[in-house]
This record gives structure tokens, sequence and C-alpha cells, in this order.
């Protein structure tokens, strides 16, 4: 077999604001010829691009360690196992981890999960819905937001990954649910095509007094994935025993100095009101119990997603941007190589 | 019977900013001669002032409705019943309740709490710890606060009513203990007196630097009365799971507008944290629960309180900022009458 060569993105400054290119250098390097025990060699097909990421380039850990200077960038993906040193996996299994922006990745089997394809599912849905967005929207929302029948759900970022599950989930267990998003283009899209009951455009509309007449009932679960103005104004509508679930807060990712917080902060004690911190990977060894009803819901055509596939891992530095500019639709992923089940 | 004269403060203007006298007026009525069934006729002997009181001056309701001018000022005391109509309550009984802002209250039995004397418990030690403010450190940082032992808390507004039994507590369960007040005789009250681990004066300790200083293992359990300054620097020490219990945001209910919120919110995002408000009269139920132990600890000695006690009920309008102002030590109380049980 001739050697295989990995194409990888290396950080190699630690981002001032936004990721700019200079901040990666790219690195062809020939893939070692023999794994260690336990390890596998998968082929990337698709990249997550998630802007959690940002905070991974920081100096400072945030709930993953710093990513060294020089190393592989971080990040979630999709691929198939080409070579295998661990009796679980085989050549041909489809996994997804942290595959990191390169090509192929050496990786402990352990630190993968394999998973069956459903020949009626796309392969990018295992990113977009039966993956680690899946998982955060359905932890997320269920266990920490535990919303009821009736209540009123708002979601920031309403038309990203996470965000347009999060309504339809809600949706799915009875709630009334307002979208907040950046574009006319994206709150059609929650409303028209995902079943929101509604949708603000944060920029274009007021957002404290409109939020307020699209939530006559005040809001019982506000699941927060941007943070700044859409947080304070959800927190000045809370109702009693609110639950507030900060599971992303975009805004202020590329800021060196945090901004201030949500003014409305009294509301929470008045109103007995909880905001709790949510990282999906505390839930990994329960990812299962999110993806059986995640899949049924799609097979139903009860939760739909929408993929933003960026062509080939060279884009992925640009990309990523897209993320904090609100440029993407639905999940944004890279396709670094091609899919070996596509029919071509 | 000579007809009684109830003295008391009425509620006439809304106050802005800080209460300022002209916001209350005083008023010499007759007390009703008869009561209604169910209804008893309490002597007030000591009037509790605390800052949530200003929220229910405001316009708007918060926990509670909101005062209607003209009417009695709402507050917290304990009295001795004079007559009564309900067959729980025998004259000379001891009570506590929302009394309001006066000499004498005509209220429902059903909305007093009847207690029994210790001769060993001072009078005001039945406001200033086996009452509301003992309920709320207690529940406040046992049920929401959940600290376990090696554990390190941090209160602030350490010298004031609540939080100097918070600290404590914090103790008696093993917590290491940081208080945050407001001048130099007030933190050594917190370490000489009450056996907190450290006090931080955060008008002259530069709070951020400090704080790590005093929490070298981060910040578990966060018990906040302040806002403001003092709770964005505890979270931006907070540890995983930490857990911040929002029990006053004294620093801000003179504020017509509110003030920015705290700006490391994203280390309770990344730390899983939860930041969760508090009003004790969700408990009010299960004081009983609470004033056991408390009475315990205090009888033990491990339990101590320091009651800040203004003589007169005329005193009220003017007494009730130094709350706001840094002007009292432990429990702000008013001696509206004599207490019937002193020896003289």
């Amino acid at each position: 077999m001739p050697a295989l060569i990995n194409r990888s993105w290396r950080l190699v400054a630690r981002p001032e604001g936004a990721f700019k290119p200079e901040d990666f250098a790219w690195a062809e390097d020939a893939v070692p010829d023999d794994l260690a025990d336990g390890q596998v060699l998968v082929r990337q097909i698709y990249l997550s691009l998630d802007p959690t990421s940002r905070g991974w380039a920081n100096p400072t850990a945030t709930y993953l360690p710093t990513i060294p200077l020089g190393s592989v960038m971080r990040g979630f993906g999709l691929g198939v196992v080409e070579a295998s040193r661990d009796p679980a996996l085989r050549p041909g299994d489809l996994v997804q981890g942290m595959l990191g922006w390169q090509t192929y990745a050496v990786i402990d089997g352990e630190a993968v999960s394999r998973f069956e394809r459903d020949p009626h599912v796309p392969l990018d849905a295992y990113l977009a819905v039966l993956g680690h967005i899946g998982a955060t929207a359905y932890f997320g929302l269920l266990e920490i937001g535990r919303p009821k029948a009736g209540e009123t759900l708002v979601v920031s970022g309403a038309a990203g990954a996470v965000g347009s599950l999060v309504g339809q989930i809600g949706k799915i267990v009875g709630c009334r649910v307002v979208g907040v998003a950046g574009s006319d283009e994206k709150c059609r899209w929650l409303t028209e095509d995902l079943g929101f009951d509604a949708a603000l455009n944060y920029k274009r509309e007021p957002v404290l007094s409109r939020l307020r007449r699209l939530c006559p009932s005040g809001i019982d679960v506000h699941f927060e994935n941007v943070g700044g103005e859409i947080l304070d104004a959800a927190l000045a509508f809370i109702n009693q025993r609110a639950r507030i679930v900060l599971c992303g807060l975009i805004s202020q990712y590329n800021e060196f100095v945090p901004p201030p917080g949500p003014r409305f902060l009294g509301n929470v004690l008045i109103r007995r009101a909880r905001i709790e911190g949510f990282i999906v990977l505390d839930y990994r060894d329960r990812f299962a119990e999110a993806f059986a009803p995640l899949a049924r819901w799609m097979a139903e055509g009860r939760l739909r997603y929408r993929a933003d596939i960026v062509e080939g891992l060279e884009q992925a530095p640009i990309a990523v941007n897209r993320l904090f500019t609100g440029g993407n639709i639905g999940k944004l992923l890279v396709r670094v190589s091609d899919d070996p089940g596509a029919s071509r």
C-alpha cells in the first residue's frame, strides 16, 4: 500500500477575536504505517464545524484542555475505519468522534463511537441529528429545560444546528415555541418548514417589545445559544420557576473581555428561576437514549434538519466564521472525503 | 377599655432610588373595637427591616403584590396577641408575621405564626435567627446551595442578617467559608467572632484578585445577597457544578434601570454551574424544620447573631436605608413597643 497522506489544519496562533486564516497552517504528512494496540485509522468524511471550537483555541482550558499550538485543530467528525487494531472495530465501520481538522485520524478505538447506517438516513444526518448536535438538543432541552406541554419555550440561535432541533423537540412535547434568529429567511424556515409558532428576527425587530408580544403568557423555558441582548430580553419575561438552559453564548466567544451579562437577573431571584450551564459531553454515555427517539421523529417527518455543506477541508478556516456571522442555516459541515456508501 | 391608638407609617409615594422620608406618612388611627371572626389584634414589639421591602414599594409586583399607595408599609414583625377571635390564639401569645410598619396589627390568625418562648433565648433572636431570616439562611444554603464538607462557600453581604448565619451554617457543615463585607469592622466580626475562614472588604480591597487568593481551590457554593461586582467576581472562580444561590441583589434594589449583569456567565456554561433564585416564602410550611437545628446550634454556642436595634417606630423610614448604605451589622430591627416578658 502506498503511503497515505494526511492533510490537516494545525492551530498555529491563538486567535484574537474571530478565527483568521493565519491562525491555521496547512500540513501534509505521511499517515503512520503502523497503529498501536487499540488504535484505528479513520478516513474522515464529514467534519463538523461548531461554535464551541472557538473556546478550545483560547490559551486557557474551557471544559476541554486548550489545543496546544502546532497540533491539529480539534473538531468533531464522522468517518470510515480504514485500518484497525481495536478488536471492536473493523475496516468499513462508520464512526463519529473527535477526528480533528484532517483527512485521516489515528485515534484510540475507544474514543470513537461506531454507528449502524440506516439506508434511509443520509450520512450527514448522523452529524446534524444523530450525533453530538442531536444529543445536545435532546438532553439540554429535556433534562435541563424540562419543558411541559402548554409551556412557552424560547430558543435563540434557532436556525442553527442545535436551535432548530430544540424548537422542533419543543413542539413534539407540546410547547408553544418561539425562535430567535438573525434573518427573515431563517425565520421563515422556522415557522413555515419546522413548525415553530413564531420567530423573531433580532437584527431587524426590537427584541424586548417583540418578544413580549410573542410570549403573552411569559417564558417557561429559555434555551440559550447566543447570549447578550437575547438572553437579557428573555430574562425580562420569565415566569415563575422558569428554566434557562445555558448551552451556548456564541455572541461572546470572539470577545477578549467578557461583556456585561443580562440586566434582568433580579427576575431570576423573584421568580425562583434557574440558569444552568450544559455541556453535552456529560451525557456521552447516554447518547443512544437520544438517538432512538430522534431517529423515530425523523422517520415520522416530525423532525427536520438542514445541512450547510462546505466542499473540501481547505475551506475550514474560512467557513468556520460563518457560524459567528450568521452565514449558515442549520448544521455547518465540511465534506472532507467521499461517502463510501454513496451511489455514484 | 379606652380606644387604642394605632400609629403607623403609610407608603404614600413610590420611591425613586432609595427610600426617602417623604415616601412615608405618619398616621394615628383608632384601633377598631371589634375583630372579625378569625382575626387577632397584635401589639408589635419588634419590626424587622429587610432589604427586600424596597422591591415591594415599586409599582410592579415582585414575588408579592405591590403595596398600594396609602396603605401601611409592609414589614415582617414580632408581637403579642392582645385580643383574639381565632380559637387557636390567646391573648399573651407571641406571634410573628407581616405585621407592617405599625404598632397594632389587626390580622387573620392564620397569617401569623405562634411561637413558644424559650426563657434562655432573647426575644430579638426570634426575628434574627428563629424566623424568616434563619429560614432564609437555612433553606437557601442547604436546599439550593447544597454545600458538602470540604467545599468552599463564599457569602456576600456576609455581615448582614442572612449572610452572617449562612457563613456559620457553612462552617457547621464543614465548608471553608469566605465572607465579603463592606468594612474592616464587619470583616473582623466575621473572622474573629463568627469563625469565618476569611473575609474580604470589597470597599477597600480589589475584589477579583483578593477573592482568587482567598479561594485557592475555587468556589463551590456562592450565596449572593448583593449582586454586581461581587457576583461577577465569584463567577470568575466557580468550580465545576458550582451552585449560586441568588437570595438578594441589594446593590441594585435602588436602581431604576437594572444594571448590567455578571460578565463571567460563560463560566456558568463551561462549568455546568447553576444560578437559582430563592424566596424563603416558598418554604413557609417547613420553617419548623429549620428552627430546631438553628435553636440547637445557638444553644451550643455554634451560631451567633447580632441585632442592630433602632428605638421607636418613628425611626423606621430613616433607619431602613442603613440596609443599603452598609450602616448596620447583623439584623436591623425597630423596637416598636416593650417586651411583655422583659423584667423591669
